[in-house]
């Protein structure tokens, strides 16, 4: 291992290799705190080139890479075992942007670039990275990609996939794969960026990309509705769709419990509705400068046919940019306030958009049932199938305990309940290792073989990032 | 082989496998002509049970399959090779419709569901599938997504890969991979089913597919604009992009001397403006029920502030549907047009969007200053980066001769220009055996070992369409 170091801090030079434990002890934690790595040291190459020797070194010294970003995954991807012997390879130091081009919408830019930054630098030429999420100031390009990233407005502009038009990764023998540029049209054979994106580092290391850039926002309206079920919230998802069209960016609901426990938690919150309802539902509605004179009455008749139709109890438009802001921190309060409840399960799970409003009435009471005193509970982006289903611990019950214990038995059964629906245990975050053994026990068979098939092949000797998403060989179930 | 008949007979019935030749011919020569080879058998099965055992068989034997929908294909990547081993598996008794789900906006059908059918199929909800090309008569979904084919509505709503939601597919082993669950969030892993949206069936046999369905056109206009130069019709398109942002579904372009030739070639062709302009645009503008009413203001508007940028020299905009059809009939006469003029080789390229006028008219002069007499001509989808450029034979050349010889060189020679300009030697058309030399000669290293690698895990035996697309080794050239 000291050759290894030696020839890699030959190559990388101070700024680009530590072992010093004050450094590096902050990327060793995952930011939920649930695992814990250590690291033979810190890469944090400054060019793809440095990244390809970089592996090439480790392929030849047989030393396993754990990439990482931003550091804010959900399921423990970027986060080295505790051996002791894998390298933590950041990728935060490579943050330039490459070119922006505003007359065809696309920039290219370093894994290390963090969203927030990417933001910034779209905005500052009049456009916009439609993709975003609660990390964004810390989680940068790679790591969206090598996850494919969610968040709240995957309705209209699709996950992170359907943002990366060209790719650049080094792969397992330190090879560059250079497809950074970004053709409308190019049927030259398998679509190998596909198999980059949502690999979770897996099967290379993504050192850049090009990105696909919208118009600015100009007007946005946000409308807060409340409705008697989820199925009538469903109804009114499509019903949105049909009147407003491309307008629709956003669609996400909590129910009453949820919303109280934001208003209990976030100080100067209130309420938007005057009365109760079951569930609520947060609609946002958007315009570049083009569409934005017409938005507001485009909004109010999209929500006066909705009365209407009976499709809502109340509702009420954000006449103000501050409103706006003020129902989505009742939103994104959500997550916090259930967590200030107590000990809980969280589960990021999607089936087919049709099927969710029973799949939540049914999961809710069933895992009530089955478990008296605790409380489950589901919010998020129900235009895209995806919530988050929370299940929080009865009174007075031990954190640790409930986690590793009941908690876990818990989440078993809503993993099976949604395999069971035709749903994914993971919608928007991915496996790392939070996930490996449910995705293990409940995947398709074929699917799981198929996955390692391309994992033998592109990383044979499994340096990549090993112990996440897949294993080269199933795991022995002989004892 | 009799045992592997008798059993694939066995499997399928007489319905399903057949060696009579006057019901194989048709199905052994490629479209255009170019290729022609034998097979053991053609096999149709129908369902994909009846597929997974016939590859299981296949598999046992060591028979090679070519996989084929309605033999539309450009590259003949869908015909057998002259040895008369390989078996002919057809996909086209496959045609049922399984589910459309129109308030999902979703439809779930088999592979040999021909593309006008499922047209009519989306119509009949008032709903759309945005693909089309010459051949929905005849070309399947199967191949559509194997071959991941384009068309003129790719500008708006992408290539066959962005429309198709869910896969099923019969892998190399005769296993089913069945994605078919349209989950509009999925982190489960790899995306598998973009590795076998445009593998040509080498990868596996698509049997299945959920495609994206859209509102129906309720109102559509078609601009015609004479432009001086590519460079104009590019700020153009950008213009229209601003002015009517997601209405803009077509833009196309040709040279005069190409609607010269359309004019002359068609019976009752009219020029649609007065006088001849160096470029023609095609553009085209639509809108659902929602959109319908303004739609001819917004156009009239686009081009009245596209005349005030001096971006057109003359524009006239389709006063009635039957005018909307004959200025695309103009367009679709373009490659029959300029085959009437004689031996010809076309080539299906791309660049990046913004390098395209410039590359053609670099790769127009260039191939005309070295190759006296013939002539260069492109047009197409400039929206995409991507035109079709046509080399013309110089008056009196025989045709076996050009397009063996001479022309074979100048493909190389503009394959080189392409490569050279960052951009693909198939845009829409795929690879086939037609150009796979040239992949090949072109490819990028680390793409085409990368290729090698992923093909080398999914069928280790070579059994699915050897001689297509990438080949298990690199081609010997050590002698």
């Amino acid at each position: 291992m000291t050759t290894f170091l030696d020839e890699a801090l030959a190559l990388l030079g101070p700024r680009g290799l530590t072992t010093d434990p004050e450094l590096t002890a902050p990327w060793l934690t995952d930011w939920r705190g649930r695992y814990t790595g250590r690291a033979v040291a810190m890469a944090s190459p400054a060019s793809t080139a440095e990244v390809s020797a970089l592996v090439r070194l480790c392929a030849r010294h047989g030393v396993a890479i754990v990439p990482q970003g931003g550091n804010s995954g959900m399921c423990g991807g970027a986060t080295p075992d505790p051996g002791g012997s894998q390298l933590l390879l950041s990728l935060r130091r490579m943050s330039a942007v490459r070119t922006l081009d505003p007359a065809a919408r696309q920039i290219t830019c370093e894994a290390g670039v963090v969203l927030q930054n990417l933001h910034e630098a779209a905005l500052a030429h009049g456009l916009r990275f439609p993709l975003t999420l609660g990390g964004k100031g810390s989680a940068t390009v790679g790591g969206l990609i090598s996850t494919n990233a969610g968040g709240t407005q995957v309705l209209r502009h699709g996950s992170m996939r359907a943002l990366v038009l060209g790719i650049e990764a080094v792969l397992a023998d330190g090879s560059v794969f250079s497809a950074l540029a970004p053709l409308k049209k190019d049927n030259r054979g398998f679509d190998l960026k596909q198999l980059l994106i949502g690999s979770e580092g897996t099967l290379g290391v993504v050192t850049a990309a090009t990105l696909r850039l919208v118009p600015a926002v100009a007007e946005r309206i946000v409308v807060w509705a409340g409705v008697p079920s989820l199925q009538v919230a469903r109804a009114l998802l499509l019903h949105c769709e049909d009147a407003v069209g491309e307008a629709l960016e956003g669609f996400e609901v909590m129910p009453q419990p949820s919303l109280e426990a934001v208003l209990g938690h976030l100080p100067g919150a209130r309420a938007p509705l005057a009365d109760p309802h079951p569930w609520h539902v947060l609609i946002e509605v958007v315009a570049d400068a083009l569409g934005a004179p017409a938005l507001r009455e485009r909004a109010e008749a999209m929500v006066a046919s909705a009365f209407a139709a009976g499709l809502v109890e109340d509702a009420t438009l954000s006449a103000s940019e501050a409103q706006a802001e003020a129902f989505w921190a009742l939103r994104d309060g959500v997550a916090p306030a259930e967590r200030a409840k107590g000990p809980a399960v969280q589960h990021d799970i999607s089936v087919p958009v049709e099927k969710m409003p029973d799949f939540v009435d049914h999961a809710v009471a069933e895992v009530e049932r089955r478990h008296p005193g605790v409380q489950a509970i589901a919010f998020g982006h129900l235009g895209d199938g995806n919530v988050h289903f929370h299940v929080i611990a009865a009174l007075g019950v031990d954190r640790a305990g409930f986690e590793q214990g009941l908690g876990k038995a818990i989440s078993s059964e809503v993993y099976d309940m949604v395999v069971a629906w035709g749903g994914s245990i993971s919608a928007e975050h991915g496996i790392g290792q939070a996930k490996r053994a449910e995705l293990e026990r409940l995947g398709d068979p074929v699917t799981l073989a198929l996955m390692r098939q391309v994992k033998g092949a592109l990383d044979p000797r499994g340096i990549l990032n090993p112990g996440k998403l897949v294993a080269l060989a199933p795991p022995d179930t002989s004892a």
